[in-house]
C-alpha cells in the first residue's frame, strides 16, 4: 500500500489560488488611522509595490514566476503521506492523508511565502528585509530565502521563544541573518515596552511593531518589512500546498475529501491547504474545514470579528478580522506560532460566512496526541502541528463510531526537531494548560474600544 | 532543470547487495579470544541467528522482506538531489548529485539498518534491544525502529555527545527508548572505566562494551545487542542507498559516475552509497571512490590493517580492519559519528585492495564547507556529512581546473538540525582542529600488541 504520493517537478501547480476572488461576501478593506480605507500607496513604505498589488488583487489565479518555482523545487512538490499506522492504531475506517511541509530546509511551510516575498522584494530593488518571528519557523524561513537570494535579513524574535528555542536563532545565523530578542533596545517601540514591562515575554504584536519601525526608518529606501502570515498575499503563496494535495489525491483515485484540518495562528498553513477546498465548498461540495487553535489563544472560537491593529504599537492598518485585541499577550505555550492575537482577514471572513468550523485544543491534549503520533507514525511534529493532529485523531475516532470511510486531510505544517524541549517538559509533567478566563478575555478586548466595527456580512448559504 | 530525482515506492530496490560476494580477495574471518576463527554459534548470545546468517553470507543479492520495505516506504526511495546552486557558486563544470538520507524520521541513513535489525530481532522472538550511540543518530534511529515495531530499546550514549547533543536523547525518549550516558554505572564495563577515568568523555568502544554486557547478561534470553555500523550485515542493509542512486541516475540519463564520496566513521553510510559502485569498479568501470574521515581520527589514512577488538573491554570478536587501537579515545570533534577507532572490515579490505582512496579532513575546514553549502544550497548538513561536502568541493574545484564535466555523487548522510551548537561554536571562533601527533598514534597502536596480525591480501589489480 502506497504510504506517500509524490509529484515530479513538472507537475507542480504553476498558479496560486486567490480566495478573495470567490468569497461570497467581499473582503472588508484595511483602514488607516483616520478610519478611512487605505490605498496601495499607503503601504508603499512598508512593502514593495509588486507584493501590494498581490495583497489587493481580486484575480482568481496568479502566475507563479518561473524563478520562484526553481527555488521551490528544492523540496516541492512536497509529499502527500498517508498515516496508515495511525489508522491501524485507532482502528478507524477513515483514510488519513497529510501534506508534509516539514521537508523544506527550515522544516516548515513558511518558505513557500518567504521565497516568494524575498524574490519580489529583490525584483523591486530591495536589499534588506526585516521581520518578526514567534516560534522561529518564520524567521528561519526568511533567513533561508534571503541567503539563497543574496539579501540581508534582520529578525525580531519574541523573547519567550528566543529563550525557549535557541536553536532557531542559530539556524538564522547559519543562513547569515541577524536575530535579536524582542522587545529590543533597537527600536522606539521596543524601548517603550521594555520601559513599562522589563520582564515581558514579548509578543508577535510587539515584534511586528519593531520590524516595521526598523524598515520604514531606513532612509536609503532599500529596506522593507515582511510578514509571515495574516496578509492576503501570504495566504496566496501558501495555496500551492492545497493545489498540490488535490493533484496527489486525484493521482491515487481519491475523489472526495470529507474533512480538511490545519492548525491556525495567523492562518497561513491552514489557508495554504484549505483554501482550494474552500473554493470547492463555495461551489457546492460537502466538506468540513477545521482551523484548530490553542484554547489559550482562542481567536476564532471566542473573539469577535472586528477591526483591529496587527501590532501592539498600532503601526499596521486596521484589519477586519477575528481578534483578541492588539494588547493581548498569550500565555507561554510551546506552540509559539499560534500565539497571535489576530487572524488572517481571509480566514476570518470565511469563518463569518460559516465556511469553516473552528475548534480549540488544550496544550496537554496536543502533546499527548503528538506523542501518540510519533510512536505510531514515526515523524515528530511541531507543537503547532500537534493541534491539527489532536483534531485529526478526534475526527478519526468519530469516523470509527459512525462506521464511515471518511477521507481526512491535514497539513503537517512542520517537524518538531527544534522543539524537543517542549516534549521533554511534557514527558516530565512540567507543562500545564492555560484556559483563558472570561474576565481576562473581556479585559483584553478593551483595547478594541474606539476602533471602527467591521460589518458582519454573511450570505447565509453555509 | 530538475533539482531532484524521485522514485515511486514500486521502483524501490527489492534486494540488498553484498560486496563480500565480489571482493577480489576474501574477507578475513573474525577471531575468538583464542585467535581461532569463530562460527555463527559463538555470536548467538549477542545477535539473533537470522542476522548472523546475513553477517557471514557470501550471497551477492539478499531479498529485502516485504514488511521491511513497507516501513522504509515512509521515506524511501530517498530523493537524489542535484546541487545546482553549489555548482554555480563554484563555477564548476561538474554535475554534483547527492542522496538525501536526511528525510527519514530520525534525519539520517541509520534507520535503513535499524528497521531491518529490529524486524529480524522481532522475527526471532527478541523483545528488547540494547545498543551504543556516538552522536546519537544511531541511537535515535534504533529508538524509532523499536517504537514502530513495538520493541523495548536501551541506548548507551557516549558521554561527550550526551552532553553536547541533549536533543538526541530527547528524540529517543519521544520514541519511548531509555538513554543513559556512557560510561554508566549500569554495567561492570562502565563501572571499571569510571573507576579509572571518572572524567572520561567516553568512546564508542566503551559504549559498545556496556551495551553488549547488558544484552548477554539478560537471563530471559529475550535481549540482543544491535550495532549501527562496522559489521557486514549493517553495510548490506545500507546498500539500498547506492542501488536507488543508480536507478535515479539512469532515469535522468547520467550514464557514468566519475567520483563517489561519503564520510566514514564505522563505514555504513559510505558503504551504503559506494558498494554498488565498487562492484562496477571491480567489473572494470573507472570510478574514484573516496571515504572521508576526520584528521583527528584517521583510521583509513594513517592506521594499520590488522586484527583488533571493536570495543575497549574486548567483548567483541577480533575483526580484520583498519584500526587506531581499541583504546583510542578521539578528541571531542562535533562529528561524533566519525570518532570510532576501527572501520568496517568490508570497507577496510576494499581499501587494502586499492579500490578506495581515503582522504582526511580537518574539523574547521569541514564547518567552513558546511556553511558555504547551507548558504548556497539551503539544507544544513550534519557535522559528519560536512566531511563529505568538504571533499565534494575539492573535487568540484579540481574539475573546474581540469575543465572536465565530471559527475560527482555523494551521500548526504543526515541533516544538521540537531547539531546547531557546533555551528554556533564554529561561527564564534570557539572550535579548533585536533591533528593527531605521530607519537600519540603510536601510543594508541600499542593496544594492538599481542593480537594476531591480519594478512594483507591485495590482488594488485587496482
Amino acid at each position: 500500500m502506497a504510504v506517500k504520493v509524490l509529484l515530479n517537478e513538472d507537475e507542480i501547480p504553476r498558479q496560486w489560488y486567490n480566495l478573495a476572488a470567490d468569497l461570497p461576501s467581499p473582503l472588508q478593506p484595511p483602514l488607516g488611522p483616520d478610519g478611512k480605507p487605505i490605498g496601495p500607496e499607503d503601504l508603499a513604505p512598508v512593502f514593495p509595490m509588486n507584493l501590494i498589488e498581490q495583497e489587493v488583487s481580486r484575480e482568481r489565479w496568479i502566475d507563479i514566476p518561473e524563478e520562484i518555482l526553481e527555488i521551490l523545487y528544492r523540496w516541492r512538490p512536497s509529499p502527500l503521506r498517508r498515516a496508515v499506522y495511525l489508522e491501524k492504531a485507532l482502528n478507524t475506517p477513515a483514510r488519513i492523508y497529510y501534506k508534509d511541509e516539514g521537508v523544506s530546509p527550515p522544516g516548515s511551510h513558511k518558505p513557500n511565502t518567504a521565497v516568494a516575498q524575498a524574490w519580489y522584494n529583490k525584483q523591486f530593488g530591495i536589499e534588506r528585509i526585516t521581520t518578526e518571528t514567534g516560534a522561529g519557523q518564520w524567521g528561519s524561513a526568511l533567513a533561508f530565502a534571503c541567503a539563497i537570494l543574496g539579501l540581508k535579513c534582520k529578525v525580531y524574535m519574541v523573547r519567550i521563544s528566543f529563550d525557549q528555542k535557541p536553536f532557531r536563532k542559530l539556524m538564522m545565523n547559519v543562513w547569515g541573518a541577524e536575530c535579536v530578542a524582542s522587545p529590543s533596545m533597537n527600536t522606539q517601540a521596543g524601548r517603550d515596552v521594555l520601559a513599562k514591562h522589563p520582564d515581558t515575554p514579548g509578543s508577535l504584536g510587539i515584534a511586528i511593531s519593531e520590524a516595521i519601525e526598523d524598515a520604514v526608518s531606513d532612509r536609503s529606501g532599500k529596506t522593507r518589512y515582511s510578514l509571515g502570515s495574516v496578509l492576503n498575499h501570504v495566504m496566496l503563496h501558501q495555496t500551492i500546498i492545497g493545489l498540490e494535495a488535490k493533484k496527489q489525491l486525484a493521482k491515487i483515485g481519491e475523489k472526495k475529501v470529507d474533512v480538511v484540518i490545519g492548525c491556525a495562528g495567523g492562518g497561513s498553513n491552514f489557508a495554504g491547504l484549505a483554501f482550494p477546498f474552500v473554493a470547492d465548498k463555495i461551489n457546492g461540495a460537502r466538506i468540513e474545514i477545521i482551523p484548530v487553535e490553542p484554547s489559550s489563544c482562542p481567536t476564532l472560537t471566542r473573539a469577535p470579528f472586528t477591526y483591529d491593529h496587527g501590532d501592539v504599537a498600532k503601526m499596521t492598518p486596521l484589519l477586519a478580522m477575528h481578534t483578541l485585541g492588539h494588547e493581548f499577550v498569550s500565555p507561554p505555550i510551546h506552540a509559539g506560532g499560534l500565539r497571535y492575537h489576530g487572524m488572517s482577514p481571509l480566514v476570518s471572513q470565511a469563518v463569518v460566512e460559516g465556511l469553516l468550523t473552528p475548534r480549540s485544543m488544550d496544550q496537554l491534549h496536543c502533546y499527548e496526541s503528538a506523542l501518540f503520533w510519533a510512536r505510531t507514525e514515526g515523524y515528530i511534529p511541531a507543537p503547532e502541528t500537534s493541534h491539527a493532529i489532536a483534531a485529526v485523531i478526534e475526527e478519526a475516532k468519530k469516523a470509527r463510531e459512525e462506521g464511515k470511510e471518511k477521507v481526512i486531510l491535514f497539513n503537517w505544517s512542520g517537524h518538531g526537531l527544534m522543539d524537543l524541549s517542549g516534549y521533554a517538559n511534557y514527558m516530565e509533567g512540567k507543562l500545564v494548560d492555560y484556559p483563558l478566563p472570561e474576565e481576562e478575555l473581556q479585559e483584553s478586548l478593551r483595547s478594541l474600544e474606539g476602533l471602527p466595527k467591521a460589518p458582519i456580512v454573511k450570505t447565509g448559504r453555509w
